[in-house]
């Protein structure tokens, strides 16, 4: 299985999951509790990632950014959208400049 | 060009910059700049997402999670590791417990 | 000067500066930029008290923390409140069950 | 009761329950789980701060700023300071330049 199918295949369950009980799925719970729950959840995994870096700890900081990527699907599986849209924007902006794309861009306000 | 290879270009090129110069480069710059300088842009990013979200626009969405993730990617190039390492670790979630298996872990303290 | 007195001066230096020029003035440029930008703020200030903490830097903790409380003010000012709305809250707590106000709360969703 | 006293009482009591049973208090529950506990807390409000904002919800802003405060206090207390640290700061800061203190100091990195 190709690294590709592995973000394909969790967000196929996603939506899945979507219409499952509460109560066996972690995620039907996460989506049944609604969009505030699941950004908290992101922003945790975010701060938790943080912690990983200063740590110095490389295996919590793969497990906690899997924990991130993965919080960020439930997000975009939420918005009816998919990895495959972050995935093709990365690809854009690679196509146009490079790594270095947000230098091109005009800076945010 | 499938989704995967486009993770794993990125983590190419995040190598290659990392030698390079930073007047030239966000990314080496950002190398330069060093651990704290890339865990606020992580923070900054996951900020955003969450703004984007609650302003319920889907393309926006998907632009800051790209931002996210990227600066995630560079991230783990900083600390050595690669997105393939957080792939592989998602992949072993779902091969265990399908995407419930945070379900089956202990809480975390 | 008290340490009321602090947050009262600074709540009122606040509401003062939303008609100054973003030109010479941080706080009028920050309105100017808007509500986004004030949260970015809130969100980054947040990220170095975690950042400060894991360094275990006693001077950057209470640096950062104030810029954290400082940039709240902000946003408070942003929605016509003050800081004295927040003490209130804390001390109508205090009063209910002391510090552990929260245990005694339903938990969130 | 001064809007003062509020922040030293709190302080007071967080000193207080240090060595308090986890069992019984919120707040000595938190010390003992440690110093990434605290951090994962004032993520989490600067978090739910942000999207009180964006929901425009004048009172949940105030609950969830109170929330991060108290969670910044607590982590004052875990690395023995005390929010007069902080007010000292945001006083000494305002004398030299008033609010608009940061436009004078050297960016951060």
């Amino acid at each position: 299985m190709t690294s590709s199918d592995v973000l394909k295949s969790i967000a196929d369950t996603l939506e899945a999951r979507r219409e499952a009980s509460s109560q066996t799925s972690y995620v039907a719970s996460l989506f049944h509790k609604g969009e505030d729950a699941i950004l908290k959840k992101v922003a945790e995994e975010a701060a938790e990632t943080l912690m990983a870096s200063k740590d110095g700890n490389k295996l919590q900081i793969v497990r906690e950014t899997a924990d991130l990527w993965f919080h960020t699907m439930v997000l975009l599986a939420w918005h009816g959208l998919r990895p495959e849209d972050v995935l093709m924007e990365l690809h854009r902006r690679e196509g146009i400049s490079g790594l270095d794309e947000k230098a091109s861009r005009p800076p945010k306000p």
